[in-house]
């Protein structure tokens, strides 16, 4: 008989899920979009029945050891949703208690998506045999999961981890948080398109992005447009090197990780984020720490299905620690 | 019969050490300069007779649980002092493996005067019960010990919790890691004597400190001037307070602690040093954060012999995480 753990990612559009076994093959999959239900009791109902009819159309003799999920603001501690901005449902959602309802008697471990990241990388990814690493999430906004002795570094409050959120420019960029010159309001997929824009108003000459608006600026075209070579799209991506970087020293410098993982849509740029981030990185790190740090795409960037590992990696790790 | 802890404390200046039981209580203390002896194999020798000598004077039936040890750049996982600076004996110190055959059987352990000062804290001081903490270190320079989940955080090679070495202002002031604008340059001892001297050259009007040459200036003479209402006093403290409260944010945006304790010289500062950071951190902080992270002075401030309760701690710990 084989183990199955179930991994559910919800975000603010989609809510994607998967029963997926020790070794990341996954047994079955699917998704809905997580608006469609505005009422969360329905939402947990609709998420329950589909794992559970998804569960039923595994052809091996199976075992469901528990559940993972990474959403946005998820604590481990309380296995509640706290307050999260981009989701319809308000307030404090006891979604832990809601999934053992629905499956009784198998543990559910939820923390937030980056840490839900980390926990991949550990299980399924580029950080097996890492206890000291952090992945970093560059989509919209950025996110951080920090492993520390082979354990998630939860903080007090379950809330560890906001790298997103350190100030990094004092009274700088608006920031969702409602402060000013947060880390993701420059290293992010929607800090880039900012600094594009930033660069077009200070800048003359010519870019192929003078012709996109705001709202369709996408960190993908602004990566296409450095492959041909636009000046401003290269110099965007080194700014956001100058400032991720050496945030990254500065994490280096607290926490002295073996490795650094890149995730996510904006890590997709590849050399042209990497080259930026890894040069800064370095000149700001401590001495003895110089060449030392690995700065590494994730080893689930090329998954599909990336979420639904790194949840499950959650059931799989929780399993793993009581034992 | 009563267990005891052997606590060291290597400083640049004097080595300390004591024989301290599980509550705290000193059984006997000594101390002698550091570089009274250029041989690293003399100092040990004779820190090793010190000790032993200290020992046979315990009145009471005892037993030796272990022997524990801080030093600047001393390695958790290696066991070695490796490259300290302030220090006379140059290169890698196996000081670990020194003290076990000196006393053989004992379990050593060594880690960095901040991180003893953190476990010190935890067993001795004010985190008793706490999980996740950070100790700063307030002397010449700014040191720190981060404690998360229970356990001190190494990280991969054993050096991280190097906050002093945030880079807090590009091209700032020039560090001794041979780099510019390290926090600790502006918030330390050292730090905030080198503020004044900016102040005074940006500014004019009275000041008693403009009677005070660089070279004599100590932190305790610009606390004395501030309680004198001396403003080139007061603005080093805000100063230094805006700096190390908006680290200290950024630090719990990364680890999210229960509380700060501020430890050493400047820490002794009381509300000069207090009131401006808890007002930048707290000004800093992301929302959920704003007034649950506790800004506490060192439950140790008030103990002559801190360092060698620190040091101790540190091996009532190891003892207490193998049982």
């Amino acid at each position: 008989m084989i183990k199955l753990a179930v991994g559910i990612d919800i975000g603010g559009t989609n809510t994607v899920y998967g029963i997926v076994d020790e070794h990341g093959k996954i047994y079955g999959e699917g998704h809905f979009p997580t608006r469609k239900y505005a009422d969360f009791e329905l939402f947990m109902q609709a998420l329950a029945d589909n794992i559970k009819s998804l569960a039923t159309d595994v052809p091996e003799n199976y075992e469901l050891i528990g559940l993972g999920l990474g959403a946005p603001n998820a604590n481990y501690y309380t296995g509640n949703i706290e307050f999260a901005v981009n989701l319809l449902w308000t307030g404090v959602l006891p979604i832990a208690q809601k999934l053992k309802e629905h499956f009784p008697g198998l543990p559910v471990v939820i923390t937030n998506d980056a840490n839900a990241a980390a926990i991949g990388e550990m299980v399924y990814g580029g950080a097996k045999g890492m206890k000291d690493f952090v992945v970093i999430t560059l989509g919209t906004g950025l996110g951080s999961g920090i492993v520390a002795g082979g354990e998630l570094l939860y903080g007090h409050d379950g809330f560890a981890g906001e790298l997103g959120h350190i100030i990094v420019t004092p009274d700088g960029r608006e920031c969702g948080c409602g402060r000013k010159g947060c880390l993701e309001t420059y290293a992010s997929a929607s800090g880039i398109i900012r600094t594009v824009y930033k660069l077009l108003a200070d800048h003359r000459g010519d870019s192929e992005l003078k012709s996109i608006s705001f709202n369709e600026l996408s960190a993908d075209m602004i990566t296409k447009a450095a492959i041909n070579r636009d000046p401003i799209a290269i110099e965007a991506f080194a700014h956001t090197g100058r400032l991720l970087g050496l945030a990254l020293a500065n994490m280096i410098a607290i926490t002295s990780p073996e490795a650094i993982f890149l995730f996510g849509g904006l890590a997709k740029a590849g050399k042209y984020i990497f080259d930026p981030v890894k040069e800064y990185m370095e000149e700001n790190l401590l001495k003895f720490w110089k060449g030392k740090v690995k700065l590494l795409p994730s080893g689930l960037n090329d998954e599909t299905n990336a979420a639904v590992l790194g949840s499950a990696a959650l059931a799989w790790k929780e399993i793993k620690n009581k034992k």
